[in-house]
C-alpha cells in the first residue's frame, strides 16, 4: 500500500474512530475529509419529479416563471389550456405516478453504471415527495400520488443495487408565504428557518438516511439565516448518516463553492481545468431543463456524443458527474433518456476502468493532442495512466504528447481489444500509438476509446492546480431560461 | 332610565373607557361584560363551507368518518366515484366558488332577519377560506377558488348589511401532523398550537377584525394546551376588536359550558328552560349535516314549523340561535335553504319586536298552555311581556296562565293586526284572549302568534334559573353522524 | 251508464277492437279517439335531464345559446371557468348521474299526485338517455352515465307506481350534421329522418313502449319532412303500444294546435277559456329553464299559490298540466323542487276529487267571482260541480254566480270538513256559501280551497267553445330566454 | 428511353387519357396501372392517433381488448386509475393536442427520407380526426381536440414538404352499434355500410383528397358487404383523385394479397423473397403496438439496426416500408421516435440513390452472403446494381457470389466514399471487393453500406417470383397483442 494511503486512512481513523465532534464554523466543517466512497463513484444519476412534472412546460421553475417571470410563453400555454382561475396547486392533483416502479428506476439508472442518485426531496415549490410533517397537504402522500416516493426509491434503490441513495432538497421555497414573511423582514425573522426548513432537514435524514444531502435553494439569504452550520455539525456528529454522509456546497449566499462537501458551484459547472477542490458537474440531459418538458425538441437533448464528452472531461478534471433525468408525471421515464443512459451504461462497462475510482492524472487535457483526455489510478500497485481520446484519428494513429513513455517499459492497450498495441517516440517528442487495423463496425465502443498506458516514466508533479477563472458565486446559481415560444 | 340599565352601562365604562386588563385567567376572563349587540341581536347565520362542499357527502366530518371512522357508506361511495388512491386534498381543486358572489350571500343571510353571521375560516379539515400564512397551499387562494373568500364575505357584509361578522375557526385539524405529533407525545409537546393554531388566531383577527371569535375542535386538549386563556385575554386587551368581541365557550377540554363568552355547550343545544348563563343554539337547516349534503332528503330538512319553534324555545329561555347552511361547491346556497332563511325574515319583519333585544321573562313556557313561550322587554319604559304561541287555538280563545293581569290596565294585542283584543280573567285563574276572527288564510303570519301584553302587574321573580341537568361535557361535542348509505 | 259514455265505448270497441286501420293523413289520424286514461290523469311530471345538465347554466339550451346565438352571458360564464377549446360533448363525461336511483325519483314524482310523466329520452342536443342505435357514443351508455337511464326509469315507474310512462323525444337536434346537411339542401333530402330521426323514433317505442310519445322539435320542417304521418300511424296501427298510446302535436311546422293527439301549442300554453281540444301546459317548476339552473334565484321558482293557480285554471279549461323538474347532473332533483312536488301531492290527496277525471264544466271561471274556478265530474250517477276558489274569503262568505242552485235540492260541502256547509240565494242571484268556522291554521288546507256542489238544476250548455285568438304557430313553439347576466 | 418504360407510358396514357372506365369487378379493378409515384417512394410513415392515445397503454386495440378480450392488464389499469363507470369514450375529453402543430410533424416526416404519409382518419374505435358529418360528437371537432387534424395535418404536409399524404380509415368500428346489428344479422342487412361506411368513404375522399386510401378493419364481411368494389370503381373513374390514387387491399374478407392496389397482406408482411405484387411492409418502431404506449419499455423499440434490415429486406424484395410512429395525446411524437426517424432520414441522404426509384434485381438476397441484399435501377441510361450489405465486413474484403462481373467494364464504388474500390474475381467465382482503409468512425455512415455496382454482365431473369409460403388470410390481419402486465 502506498504511503498518501496509508495516511488518509489515519486521517480516517481518527476523525470516525476517535470522536472527533465538528463545530458549528466552515473551519471545522471544512476540516471533515470527503467519504472516498463518493469521489470513486464518478457519476451519480440526479431526478428532477415533482408537481412541476404535471405541466411539464417550460421547466421546473415553471410556477416561478409564471407568477413571478411572467413569461409569455408560459402565459399563453395556461390562458391556451386551463381555466382563468386555475392555480398552480390545483396541478398536484394530476401528478398521479400510475406508471412508477421504484424498482423500473432503480433498474435503470442503474444501466447507466452510476454509482448513486440524488432524487429530489422537494423542488422549490415546496411540494414534498414524502410525507413531510411540516408541508400539510403539499406533499405526496396527501394530494396526487398517495405514495411515499422517497422511501419506495430509497428502498428500491438498496435492495437492488449498490448505488448510493442522495437526497436534493431546497430551502428555499419561492412563495411559501413564511419565507415571504421572513424576507419582507430584511430576514430578521426566521420562522420559515425554524417552523419548515430545518425540521425538514432533520426530518429527511432520519427518516431515509440519504448518503448524500444536496442543499439547494440557498442564494437568498446566507448561512447564517439558514442555520446551515449549525445543521451540518449535527450532520457530521449525531445523525445516524454521520459516518459516510457527502454534503454539497450550497449553503447559504457565498458559500457555494466555497466551504460544505464537494463543490456545485454553479449548474453544468465545468471548469476545463483541474479544481481547488473535490466538485460536480451537475447537468441534464436536457440542455434546458431540469424538469420533465413534453415539448422538447429532439435538438435540446445531449447527444451521446456530447453526454460522453462532458463525462470525460468531467472526470479528468477531478469531478463527478451528477446526470439528471426528469421523468414525466406518471411515473415514465422518457425512453430516449432511458436510452441515452443504458448507453452510458454501456460505454462503462467496457471503460469504467479509466473513470471509476481514478484519480486526475498531471495533465488533464493533452498537450498537443485536444481529443485526448487522462485519468490516472494505481492498479494492484501499478501506476497506469488512461489516455481517453474522443475521436478515432483517421489516420491509424494517435498523437500525444503529455505522457514521459520508457521504450523499455511502457506498454499500450485499448480497453476493449485484447492484443498490445505498437507505439513509438515521434519525432516532436510525444507518443505516437498505433491504431489496431479495426475496420468498420468493428470498435469496441462507439464514442471515445480508452487507451492504458502502463509503465510510464514517473515525473514529479509540476503544473498546480489552477483555479478557476470566472467568479462562481455572480451570479450563484443562474436559473437557465429557454426562449420558451408556445403557439 | 331604569336602574339596571345604568348600573350595567357603568360596569361597561369601566371595563372599556378605564383601560382595565384582562388576566389569563378564567376568573378575570369571565369577569368581562358580554357586549349587549350580541345578546340583542338572537339570531345569527352559521356557514359551513369548505373541501368538505366538494365531495359534499355524508357531512363536513367525510375525511375523518372516511379515513378515521371508516364509515361503510363513504367507502362505498368513494369506491363508486372515484379512483382508488383518490385523496381528500385532491378534492380541493373542485371547490371552484364560481357562483360565489358575496354581496348576493350577504341579502340572503340579511333576508332571514340575522344580526350576525359566523362564517367557517377553517374546519377540522385544516383548509382555510383565506390565504392563510400558516397553511400554505391548503387554503382558498392557492388551490381551488384562487379567491380570499373570507375577506369578499367580511366587506360584502360590512359594505351592504349591518350584521356582525364572526368568524367560526377549529383549533384541532384531524390529520394536521404536527398535532398527531402532539398528541403522540401525550400533549406534552405544543409545535401544532405554536406553529400553527396561535399564529392563525392572530392572523384572522388582525386581518378580518370578526366581532364574534367562535372556537371549536377543542376537545381533545386542556385549555392549557390550546394556550387558550393568553389569547383571549389578547382579544380582550390589545386586539383590533378589544371593545366589541365576542367569543364561544370552545376553548378546551372541560371549559365549554364553564367559561369564555357565550355558551354554546354541546351541538343544538336547547336546554328548553332558563340557563344560567348567556348561550347559544348552534343548530342546521339540514338535521344530519353543517357542510352541504347532495343526497340530502326533502325529510332531512327541518319545515318552517320546526325552525320557528326551535327559535322561540331558544329565545325564550335566554339563547340566541345560530342557524347554519352549507353551501355547494360552485357558491350557490341550496334554494330550499333560502325559502327557509327568508321565510324566516318574513317571520321576524313582523315579529322581531318580540325577539329582538328582549330579555327572558320570569317564565319561559306557560304553566299550563306548553305551546306559548315568553319574552319580556322595556318599550318605551314600559315593561311589556310576548306571548308566542306555537298553534292558532282551533276554538277561537287563547288560555294562559302564566301572566298576573290587571282587568283595568292590561292590554292585549296580536302582532300584526291593528285592533285590541279582548281578554277575560279565566275561571282557572289564568287569562283567556279571544283571538280575532281572522279566517282562513288572513292570518298575520303561519308559523307562530305574537300576543303582546302591556300592564301587567308586576311580581317578584319567584322562579330561580334552573340548571342543565345533562352533563354537557360528556362527551363535550358530539359529533352527530347520519346513518348514511349509498347505494 | 249515460248516453254518451255508452257511445264513446262503442267508438272505441269499433276502433280498437274491430282492427281500424289509420292512414297516413291527419284526417285518419286525428279520427283517433284520445284514450280516455289521459284525459283523466290532469297531472303528469315531465323531466328535462341530459348533457345540458352538466354546467346546469342558463337552460338546456345553453348548446345552442353558446354556440348559435352566442349570449353573453354563456360566453363570460365558458370564459371564466373552463379551457379556450372546451366543447360541448366536453361536458358529457361529468353527467356521472351518481346520485340517480330510479325508484327514488318514482317515489319523488308519485308523491306529486301526477298520474304519468313524460322523460326526455332525448333533447335538441342529440344525446340520448339510453343506448341508441344511432347515437354511437353520444348517449347515456356509450359516455357519462354507463346507464340506460330510460331503462331503469321505465321499470321503477312501472314497478313502484300506477303511473304511466312516456317519452319525450326532439326530432330536430341542433347540431347533428345531417339535418344541417338537409337544411343546406332546403330540406329536399331527408338523410337526418331516414338515419337517425325514423329509426329512433320506432327504436323507444319498441323498446320502452311509452304511453305517451311526446314529439318536440319540429319546428324547422314540415311534417312531411319528418314522415311524421307515416310514423303516427305505424303507432296507432301496428306498434306494441297501439291501444293506449297518447301523442302530442308537436309533428311539423303548422301542425302543433291544429292536428295529434292532444294539443301542446306554445311552452307553458294556458288559454284560460275552454280550448277546442284536449290539450296540455307543459310548464316548469322553474319560471326560466327546463333543464337544471344551478344558479336560479329564489324567486326565479314558482310558489306554491302560483302553481296551484296555474294548475286549478289548466284543468278546469279542459287541460292537463305537465309539471316539468330539472334533475340536477348528479341525479339529485332539487330539494325546493322536491318540496313543491310533495306539497303538490298533499293538496291532491285533499282535493283530488276535484281533479282527477273530470270535465270541463258549462262555465270555468266564476262570472262574478274571479278566483273561483269550475271542474264537473258525475259520481256515482250524480252529477256534481266543484268550485275551486283561489283564495279564502276574509268576510266568510263565498259569493258564486255560475251554478244554478236549487234551494231544495242543491247541497254544499268544502273538501276536508265533515259537515255540510250553510248557503243561501243572494240578492244578485248567485249563491252566498257560509264558511265554515275555520280559524287560523285550521284550514283544510293551505292553498286553494274545494266547495262540492251536488244537485244543480241542470241547464242547457250556451257558452260555445271558445277558439283561442292567437295564433300558435308564429313563433311556434318559442324558446323562452332569460336575461342571463353571469358576474 | 428503355423499352419497357415507353410501353409503360404508353398503357397510361390509355388509361388516364382516353378515359377507360373501371368496372366494379376486381378483375376490372386490378388491370388499372399502379401510379408509379407509389412504387419509386419506397418508405412512407404511418400515423396512428386516436383516443386511444389518452389512456395510451396496451395498444390501439385498447377498447376492443378491455371490453371484448377482457385482457386482465387492462382491467387492472382501469380499476387502478379510474372510478368503476369510467367509459371509453369518457377518454376523449382529454384528447386535448395541445402540442399538436402540423407544421412540426410534417418536418419530422420529412426528416425521415420518406415520400409519403399514411394517417389514421380514423381506426377501430370510430372516432374520426376530422369533423365528419357521419360521427356526430366522436370526431375531433366534437369532443376532445376542438380541431379538424386531418385537415391541418394535408396542408401542412402539402405546403411544407413535397410527400404525398394518405389516409387510413377503418370499415369496421368494434362498438358500432349499427355494424353489431349488421352482424347479429348474419350480415344480411347493410345499415352500417350505408349510413356510416360509404358516406364517409366519399366524405374523406372529396374532402382531403388523399393520394392513399389505405383500408382497414375488413375482416369481419366480404367485399360485397362493404360494397367495396362499387367504392373502388368510383375512386378509379370519377373521384377527383382519380388519377393518382393508390389503393391498399384489405377490402373485405378474403380480398387481402389477392386483389387491389398494392398488397399489405398481414400487418408487418415481410416475406423475404420477391414477391408476386407490389407490397408494403407496414411496421412499427413500438413493436408490441401502433398507437402510443406510455410504458414501453426501450427494448420494446426497434433499434436502427433492425430498423434499416427491415426496410433494406423489404426494398429488395420489391416492397414499401410504412413505418408508423403514435403520436401521444397532447400531439408530442415521442423523442426516441423522432430520433429514429431523423437517423433514417441521415441514411437516405447518403443511400437513398440505391433505394428511390429503384426496382428489385435478378437477385434480392446475396447466394452466399446473407448479409447482402441488392437492389437495381438505370441511372442514366446505365444500368445499376446496389448491393447493401447489413455489415461491414472486418477482414477488409467483401465477399459476394450473385452479380456476373465484366473484368473489363465493371466498376465498384461506395456511397459516400469517394474513391473507386479496388475488386477481384473470388476462387469460388464470386466478387471481392476489397473495403476502403476507412477506420474507426470515418465510415460514411453507421448501419448498413451501400456498394455500387456498375457494368456487370447482363443475364437473363432466370429465377422466377417465387409466392408466399404462408396462408395470409389465416388469420388475414392479426393483431398483435403484447403480454400486458400492470403492477
Amino acid at each position: 500500500m502506498r504511503r498518501e494511503c496509508l495516511c488518509l486512512l489515519i486521517v480516517f481513523a481518527i476523525s470516525f474512530a476517535s470522536g472527533i465532534r465538528y463545530e458549528p464554523t466552515w473551519e471545522s466543517i471544512d476540516s471533515r475529509p470527503l467519504p472516498t466512497w463518493y469521489d470513486e463513484s464518478k457519476l451519480g444519476i440526479f431526478v428532477h419529479w415533482g408537481v412541476f412534472s404535471v405541466p411539464s412546460f417550460s421547466s421546473e421553475w415553471f410556477w416561478h416563471d409564471w407568477k413571478e417571470s411572467k413569461l409569455p410563453g408560459i402565459k399563453a400555454f395556461m390562458a391556451d389550456n386551463y381555466r382563468p382561475d386555475f392555480t398552480y396547486a390545483d396541478f398536484a392533483k394530476d401528478f398521479t405516478a400510475e406508471f412508477f416502479i421504484a424498482e423500473q428506476w432503480a433498474s435503470i439508472f442503474k444501466s447507466s453504471g452510476a454509482k448513486y442518485i440524488v432524487f429530489v426531496s422537494k423542488h422549490h415549490e415546496g411540494y414534498s415527495n414524502y410525507p413531510s410533517k411540516y408541508s400539510f397537504s403539499w406533499n405526496s402522500m396527501d394530494v396526487g400520488p398517495q405514495r411515499d416516493i422517497v422511501g419506495e426509491l430509497a428502498d428500491a434503490i438498496r435492495t437492488n443495487t449498490d448505488m448510493h441513495f442522495g437526497l436534493y432538497h431546497s430551502q428555499y421555497e419561492w412563495f411559501n408565504p413564511l419565507f415571504l414573511q421572513d424576507k419582507a423582514n430584511n430576514l430578521t425573522t426566521q420562522d420559515f428557518v425554524n417552523f419548515k426548513v430545518l425540521p425538514e432537514w432533520y426530518e429527511i435524514v432520519n427518516k431515509y438516511k440519504p448518503d448524500i444531502v444536496w442543499s439547494d435553494g440557498d442564494w437568498e439569504a446566507t448561512d447564517d439565516y439558514w442555520k446551515a452550520k449549525e445543521y451540518i455539525a449535527w450532520l457530521y456528529n449525531d445523525s445516524p448518516v454521520k459516518d459516510k454522509v457527502v454534503i454539497n456546497d450550497r449553503w447559504g449566499y457565498g458559500i457555494g463553492c466555497e466551504h460544505g462537501g464537494f463543490y456545485t458551484c454553479g449548474d453544468r459547472f465545468n471548469p476545463g481545468h483541474l479544481f481547488k477542490h473535490k466538485w460536480e458537474n451537475a447537468m441534464t440531459i436536457d440542455k434546458y431543463s431540469w424538469g420533465y418538458r413534453r415539448n422538447a425538441r429532439l435538438s435540446d437533448y445531449l447527444t451521446m456524443n456530447q453526454l460522453i464528452e462532458t463525462f470525460v472531461k468531467t472526470v479528468s478534471c477531478g469531478g463527478n458527474m451528477l446526470l439528471n433525468v426528469g421523468p414525466r408525471h406518471d411515473g415514465i421515464i422518457d425512453p430516449l433518456m432511458q436510452e441515452r443512459l443504458e448507453q452510458m451504461g454501456e460505454w462503462m462497462s467496457l471503460n469504467g476502468e479509466a473513470i471509476y475510482a481514478t484519480r486526475p492524472w498531471t495533465y488533464q487535457n493533452d498537450t498537443v493532442n485536444p481529443n485526448v483526455w487522462y485519468t490516472n489510478k494505481t492498479l494492484n500497485g501499478v501506476e497506469v495512466v488512461y489516455a481517453i481520446s474522443l475521436e478515432w484519428p483517421s489516420n491509424g494513429t494517435l498523437h500525444i504528447a503529455a505522457p514521459f513513455p520508457s521504450v523499455s517499459t511502457t506498454v499500450v492497450s485499448l480497453l476493449g481489444y485484447q492484443h498490445k498495441l505498437n507505439w513509438s517516440i515521434s519525432s516532436s517528442g510525444g507518443m505516437n500509438i498505433t491504431l489496431p487495423d479495426l475496420k468498420g463496425d468493428n470498435l469496441p465502443c462507439q464514442w471515445a476509446w480508452v487507451f492504458k498506458l502502463e509503465g510510464l516514466i514517473k515525473q514529479k508533479r509540476k503544473i498546480p492546480f489552477r483555479m478557476p477563472k470566472f467568479d462562481v458565486n455572480k451570479p450563484p446559481h443562474p436559473h437557465y431560461r429557454p426562449n420558451v415560444s408556445y403557439h
